[in-house]
């Protein structure tokens, strides 16, 4: 084998922002994060699955679609209320799954542990990892654990794998938008950011605001069922939260997306701390919520689909596509005013997820 | 959502050697792994294609045999003669892959970065994921980003998942050892071990050792065509070296190994540096070895394939499978006498891969 190229003069065909070192931004979910991905993973990976950007890639196998996807985990603290990062990370994987259009079937399980982990703490994230899966009908079939020594990790860093099967007919992805296409979310949004923000900072209310990590993939089956093939685009708004996946599908389908702000259903404990703690719950990450892009002529039917899913009882149609101003997302204010929701930089919350 | 369930008085069914808490051995893929995945993962994941903890699992997808396979990797330092961590995860999921006797597809990516990472590092082991899902013939479909704070990871860990096909009539694995089976080594063993210790501790000799990281896949396909369904088993010695591996499909296939210690193809420099080190090559990590259990009348014809690939070239006899002494390694040394080789209990060499 010869010896790897020297990349010790190695610089960015587009600079990455002039960053010589990884910043907490690059894994923030906003523009740092995309030009990493731009800039120097899909230059070094390049293939048609890759640049396709979805929450899984899809690809051909024995005449069926298969859809993978991977996500790790590194939320912090391990437990929070409403879940932990073994509910996370197969909630996570299904619905990057479930988004792609896929019934998520298998799942496998990579975990880094700190020296020093309570084997009563793994045991407790084995068993949220384990309820989830079930919960999902998904099936944890492989895993992996390795050990780095006190102060190389964090307790517990979890990565999930998963694939599932995408029916022939199925054709949803972020190019997809088209101008008149309504925009759903199947409910509150921020409420896993903001609860995972109120235990680091010791807030508290008189409710205590639970994270929404659930498994989505038979709401969706619901509202597939519901909408068919107006149904154009499906993705969880995680990282970065509903603005920047918005921004992501506006760019990807060269789109506008036009918001109406008082339309958001955000819980009012949510909104309490979004305001103490500075952040816009917009940008604040969700894990049990998807966002739908839906032909006009369907969105009633859909939006009664997700209504009478549990998962989705607080469905609300939140905005729509628009030829105008392609590539930009615009909320219109409650106070009847508009404003561009950009994408952000770096990260409003760091390890939130 | 209920609450989870109360771990915080959780005890194992069959205590973990009373640890309260994760060491590094835990890692070490010896006896403490193992209690790991027997007494709190499979209790948890139980279902019945985790149970058979081959290298991959094998599952039924639309009619066809899917492996799945994931592995993380934390090894240091990040690069090494011979390699990085990037060929070391594209080849570590190739090879338990290729050892279930798929066909290795589509690869996953996840990494996990601490910040400080030098760019110029990530583009390095990036380029070197890529070159070497391109010499497997593997593609490279879908990856995340995670970044943690300074302090809460050691530069760069990377997770790869992967999938392939098996062929219907393959039934590779290690429960289906049988007495009689002669067993083969597809070159020199402990240079991956050897190569990253050698750099730690700063030794030199007149030879760089270099790690053996290669995709074992084409060698596989070659030696499959040769020993067709006489080949019983096949595993990728990796962590705990060669004696883990034979431990653990002595136990699994209930029966004895018997091993001629001077049949091992080791490098005279690998041999020097393990008697300097305090180590026994044959609980040395391998990364591009493969050990195969194949009846007596093919070995001859599985042998020659081997040895006509060139990452086969020092393909070696070094046991046979008998049924005395079931789920023991037994061991001639060359002075003839004998020798039980067993298990580790944790680990040889932290954080080798």
């Amino acid at each position: 084998m010869s010896e790897p190229p020297d990349f010790s003069n190695w610089s960015c065909p587009i600079p990455l922002r002039d960053y010589p070192a990884i910043v907490m931004g690059h894994g923030g979910g906003g523009k740092l994060s995309a030009e990493l991905v731009e800039h120097l993973f899909l230059p070094a990976f390049r293939n048609d699955a890759l640049a396709n950007l979805g929450d899984a890639s899809i690809v051909p196998l024995a005449g069926q679609r298969l859809a993978i996807s991977t996500d790790s985990f590194v939320v912090r603290p391990l437990f929070f209320p409403g879940g932990s990062i073994g509910d996370l990370a197969v909630n996570g994987t299904v619905n990057d799954l479930a988004v792609s259009g896929a019934r998520p079937l298998y799942l496998t399980v990579g975990m880094i542990l700190e020296e020093g982990l309570p084997i009563a703490s793994l045991a407790r994230i084995a068993n949220d990892m384990a309820k989830a899966a079930q919960t999902a009908g998904v099936q944890i079939v492989t895993g992996d654990t390795k050990v780095v020594e006190k102060g190389h990790g964090d307790g517990c860093y979890v990565n999930t794998a998963g694939v599932g099967l995408v029916s022939v007919d199925t054709d949803i992805g972020p190019t997809r938008a088209k101008p008149g296409d309504i925009i759903l979310v199947s409910g509150t949004i921020g409420d896993h950011g903001t609860a995972i923000m109120s235990v680091r900072e010791g807030l508290e209310f008189q409710t205590t605001i639970r994270s929404d990590t659930a498994a989505l993939n038979y709401l969706i089956e619901r509202l597939l069922k519901a909408g068919g093939s107006a149904i154009h685009v499906m993705r969880d708004p995680t990282r970065g939260g509903v603005a920047s996946s918005l921004n992501e599908i506006s760019l990807a389908s060269n789109v506008g997306v036009v918001l109406e702000e008082k339309a958001f259903p955000v819980r009012s404990e949510v909104r309490a701390a979004c305001e103490l703690l500075g952040l816009d719950p917009i940008f604040v990450a969700n894990e049990g919520k998807v966002l739908v892009f839906v032909a006009d002529s369907r969105a009633a039917a859909v939006l009664e689909a997700m209504r009478s899913d549990p998962l989705g009882r607080d469905s609300a149609i939140i905005g729509r596509v628009v030829d105008q101003h392609p590539g930009m997302v615009v909320a219109h204010t409650s106070i009847g005013a508009s404003r561009v929701v950009a994408m952000q930089i770096g990260e409003q919350l760091p390890r939130i997820c």
